[in-house]
């Protein structure tokens, strides 16, 4: 495990972001970031990659505006109580009597008054539309670049079904397509955690969150799934004609993966003291030639080859020739931070053999291949990297939940395994637990994240809440947080 | 030529964009529309389209803030000036003392900011950086759907050069970046035009507009780009250490291809007294299959035709099976009104014969195709039905252009041929002409919109500007607009 980034995790974090060109953070507003193309590229990727799965599972493409009325908000009571105090307000237009407008800061209200336009009949369920967008939300504390900004981007997937078990079985189903995607193809091991009551999505019935950790063993939330249940068809007044002739209220959800985040999350499970780590599919440069110039007689023939691989590899990657005039160690550094997933290096020892030498971004272990191999010879490596990525991210990630059956083991653990601490406790389905989870927060600035959705663990007879000592009805997820 | 949309051309176009399911306009915030399914699908295929050729030209993808500071546009006086008026501003936030902050109206402000951050030394010229994003003008006039929004879609390309000459070079590259979308793939005709010296981008040194005719014979702007000199890295400070160690300032270009405004420009240029007609490339569905039921006995058997052809094109193609059980009259005024490219009848003797019927959007005229080239025979009539509606929409668009040598004249042909009338004027390159222009706008409600950017017209020997009778140096385009 890497040092500087375990130790001083939001430093190296920071650093990586800046000198390596992701973000910049000079904008002079707070909590407005500048996602230059080493983000913006990555993020495209994870919206088409998450876009992709949620269109499969039948959801479709809208755009909705992006300000949202005050009297919207206050439909539902405790989302408004939620939201009110955190969004950013426009102010009046001159000569227009319209009402206050604030920027969403989701769009819940703004989407369910059209739903209750177009939901009539039966038919016209299940309604799933997504939009990826931008939100705003007002913030007060110290902002964060990517954990926590007033502007961020996420997608936001809503929707609406006749049954509850239909709304029961799309909150799986956006577990799965993190699944497929966060996990499989980012390497990004999660748990999958229902929040307690008192950490609900405001309006919601139920709130479900991805999380990962953070080097400093923090956890890392990357998205939210909810079972709105019928709150907001009440509120907003969404019925459709079923097919009995009767008039009746939908069951919703609502899904959110944060694309921010996940590139936060990216950065910080995989990076090492180098910089970032990048999974090949979703690096803005998958492949950087570098030729290795030592003898000054060979100099043509290896930019000759230098150029040809790049015209070569070009055809399937994305690939960058680094023919600058700077040193070999400082080329691998640059692209060493940025995360490029494979470097191929061209010496003339290699041109003489035929061969080129491919080194991984996350070993640092030198291959020769065959120069006709080079193009199987990538997609083999980019394959086993990520393998390898994931591999590494698991077993860290599994390393890092432990168990305590005290207030003052949990302080210990917490500390020592940088992580997730199980303990019994003894409610989180009702505010009765609430005050046990506060003291868990003033003495050591840890959160009951809630419990696994699926299967999770029974207390053992007798168990008893570690902070009250009545009997625990959980063992819930302990950390610290982002 | 359809006559409900050439005669009532706006009535026309919401009908088509409501009943069509593409937008939404009920969402009560003036100016602030929905974009369906259908529209955003579209938009998203169109982005991508002009997403994929910036990047070859080198863009390279961003994201900047949606929020820009007063001070920002001040920096620049004739920016300022020009859209001061024209944005909306946020509250102040309690308890900080941060200065005013609007809403994005376009972004060469805050991405300037950053560029002269950035810009450095001669190496990192060209900078080329883009952002797909949703701007905000408070436009006080009555919106139009698509038309004229106060939140709307575009793509904003932002350049920094060393000479003048790559500037203007870039200003042609975006024409082929139009010509190779706009044109070729969406089969939208349009002429390039220059502005005048009173209608240039605020801020800028020359801008170029591309322009389309609506059916009722006003022009769609669907698109600008700005040659912006050296006005913005003079108030930005935008400087850079030349190769010959002097620091210099570079030259800019800014491109704006209008997302929305293109899709509204399709359903526009395209559509006819059903609807819409989508070019395949970019329809949300590209093909439906309607199984046609007159035989009791072979019902059965259609359907499980209906239902392989619907499997079988799935795999190439954007695909619905309408098994709804409207008749299939119904089915095709929905789909139609929709712009579906293709639709593919089964009937009982279809399924007899081995054949299917394939019936293209633009000219409604069936044919039956073997079931087993199904495949090759849409993708056949995809790219035929795409020849035809260029061919049709340029042979509309040239037979709208027309010539005037008078004030009399020019009012006679600007509504005889609902379009553009070309005319001697006095001079567009300076605001010398500006009175004639007006004079023009209040006798016509007509423009000049400008000369065409290439190979421009020269006016006969002694030829005299309509107007004021002075010697003309050009041949203005004139048109009513949106």
């Amino acid at each position: 495990m890497a040092e500087e980034k375990v130790e001083r995790f939001y430093d190296w974090f920071l650093r990586v972001l800046e000198e390596g060109e992701f973000i910049d953070q000079r904008y002079p507003v707070k909590g407005f970031i500048v996602h230059r193309p080493n983000a913006a590229i990555i993020e495209k990727h994870v919206y088409d990659m998450i876009e992709g799965e949620l269109e499969k599972e039948g959801h479709k493409r809208s755009m909705f505006p992006s300000v949202v009325l005050k009297s919207f908000f206050e439909k539902e009571a405790e989302h408004a109580e939620g939201f009110a105090p955190e969004v950013f307000w426009l102010e009046p237009i001159k000569g227009e009597s319209e009402e206050r407008l604030a920027l969403r800061p989701t769009s819940e209200t703004i989407m369910y008054y059209m739903y209750a336009l177009w939901v009539r009949s039966y038919r016209d369920l299940p309604m799933k539309l997504y939009q990826s967008c931008q939100i705003w939300r007002l913030d007060t504390k110290a902002t964060k670049a990517l954990l926590r900004d007033r502007e961020f981007y996420w997608i936001e997937a809503h929707d609406v079904f006749r049954t509850p078990g239909e709304a029961e079985e799309q909150v799986l189903t956006d577990e799965r397509i993190m699944q497929k995607t966060v996990w499989e193809r980012l390497g990004i091991p999660f748990v999958f955690l229902k929040r307690p009551e008192w950490d609900k999505f405001p309006g919601g019935e139920a709130t479900y969150a991805f999380e990962t950790l953070a080097p400093d063993g923090r956890a890392l939330q990357f998205g939210t799934t909810h079972n709105l249940g019928q709150k907001f068809s009440k509120s907003f007044e969404i019925q459709y004609l079923d097919e009995d002739g009767e008039k009746k209220m939908p069951y919703q959800t609502c899904f959110g993966p944060g694309v921010s985040r996940i590139l936060a999350c990216l950065i910080a499970v995989h990076g090492d003291d180098k910089g970032a780590v990048l999974p090949f599919e979703v690096a803005p440069v998958q492949v950087v030639v570098v030729p290795v110039l030592f003898k000054d007689n060979m100099k043509e023939k290896v930019m000759e080859k230098a150029r040809e691989l790049h015209k070569t590899l070009s055809k399937d990657y994305r690939v960058v020739l680094d023919d600058s005039d700077k040193t070999p160690g400082n080329k691998y550094y640059h692209w060493e931070l940025r995360g490029v997933p494979i470097r191929i290096e061209v010496g003339p020892r290699d041109v003489e053999a035929g061969k080129v030498t491919l080194v991984p971004r996350d070993t640092g272990e030198k291959k020769q291949v065959p120069e006709e191999n080079v193009l199987d010879a990538v997609k083999e490596e980019a394959a086993a990297m990520l393998e390898r990525m994931k591999e590494k991210a698991k077993k860290d990630f599994e390393s890092r939940v432990a168990e305590a059956s005290s207030m003052e083991e949990l302080g210990k653990k917490l500390d020592e395994v940088r992580g997730f601490v199980k303990v019994p406790f003894c409610d989180v389905e009702s505010f009765d637990g609430l005050a046990c989870a506060d003291e868990i927060g003033e003495r050591f600035k840890a959160f009951v994240r809630g419990v696994p959705a699926h299967n999770p663990e029974k207390p053992p007879e007798g168990a008893r809440c570690i902070v009250c000592g009545k009997p625990a009805k959980h063992i819930v997820w302990v950390s610290r947080s982002y």
